[in-house]
């Protein structure tokens, strides 16, 4: 525990999402009293233009309001900062030039997270098209030795996308069905393992209790420890 | 929708009681898409002096640390603030002189859904000994009709205060099964529906899925409907 260390989150993509990461940052702390847990400094603004518009070239760019989430952050004194948004680490290096507060990289710490567990098997990637198409956690993850699969097309019109808008309407139990089905598709492809690699999809999971949960990897968590370990002192500089 | 509206949280007391009222904020506002959610920036920082020691005199005050909260809430452009803790608004009157933003007061907005609801029955306080000693709650709701108990010293010293700090812990079931027994403990001596007075209580009664939970006018809950209803502009001013 240091003096000064403080959490910044840019969250609002989804609000749900930032909220989860939250949740875990606070349920993975070992604390004995509210004065034990990470301080922390949300921006959950979700005025953000849809990042998939953005990287189909159909709507404006939401870089400018994160931007202003991560100034906001940075200025309110936060040592680090967490994205609580898979999609928007597609814009990670340009967040993190304007943020004097270094960026997780949330695939980054996911990527350390298979390798600490031993994973080598082929992993199935449940996340947005932008995400899946930018490569954000394949030219990680395969050049590391771990084979990542990715849902179709008709699995993410039909099974992940409808699955994710569902969670951002507060429709958690329809969510998590599709986006189990999304899961179960990819296993039935070959995946051993999930990366859960957007951050609607937990949410979505734990709320209907889903059987597949014990093969996941969850990237909202890893991001907690990360954040824990940086407010014990440990993270990396 | 309003431009310029934006939603400022003190949090961290305790920090899952924050995410609480985050969650019920969004899961109440009724959204097709992110940009339809409340923005909100929230200071989640619990390094705050213990308020019960405090009231108790036997701890530093929590007073500065909660100012600046609330002046980094300010500084952040909040219009509105909500305090996510029943206790903290013992200082209510101190925050809101140093506040430009209006400070929602969590146990008048509570009076206002018992008073919308029709409800004039025995009501049970769940809350801590500030809380009760202060009269947060009697002093508003016996004017207006509504008879208050409270718990005796020892229900208090045995089921809601270890309930409480069991969820400070994130020891939720524990806590939760506590809190349940306070709630019954209520209810045997007349209480027909109960004040969850703690915003650490509806954490852990929804965490066991208690069947007290019907019963129970959340006050967390009533909080984040404020919250919407300032972002929808139809918030007192």
């Amino acid at each position: 525990m240091s003096a000064g260390r403080l959490i910044g989150i840019l969250g609002g993509m989804g609000p749900l999402a930032c909220a989860d990461l939250m949740r875990k940052i606070i349920l993975e702390t070992p604390a004995a009293r509210d004065q034990d847990h990470v301080p922390m400094v949300v921006w959950n603004v979700p005025q953000v233009p849809d990042r998939q518009q953005a990287l189909a070239s159909s709507g404006p760019s939401p870089l400018p309001a994160m931007r202003e989430g991560i100034a906001q952050l940075n200025h309110a004194g936060a040592t680090r900062i967490a994205i609580a948004c898979n999609t928007a680490h597609h814009w990670h290096a340009q967040l993190q030039a304007d943020s004097a507060a270094p960026i997780f990289h949330i695939a980054r710490l996911t990527l350390a997270a298979l390798q600490r567990d031993g994973i080598d098997e082929a992993v199935g990637l449940i996340g947005t098209h932008g995400t899946i198409a930018a490569r954000l956690y394949q030219d990680l993850l395969e050049p590391a030795g771990i084979p990542c699969l990715v849902s179709d097309a008709q699995e993410t019109d039909r099974l992940f996308v409808p699955g994710c808008y569902a969670i951002k309407r507060g429709q958690l139990k329809e969510g998590g069905m599709l986006l189990e089905r999304a899961a179960h598709a990819l296993m039935a492809r070959g995946a051993k393992r999930l990366v859960l690699a957007c951050t609607e999809v937990p949410v979505g999971l734990e709320h209907i209790g889903s059987a597949v949960l014990p093969l996941c990897i969850d990237p909202t968590l890893e991001l907690a420890r990360a954040c824990i370990a940086h407010w014990n002192d440990q993270g990396p500089m």
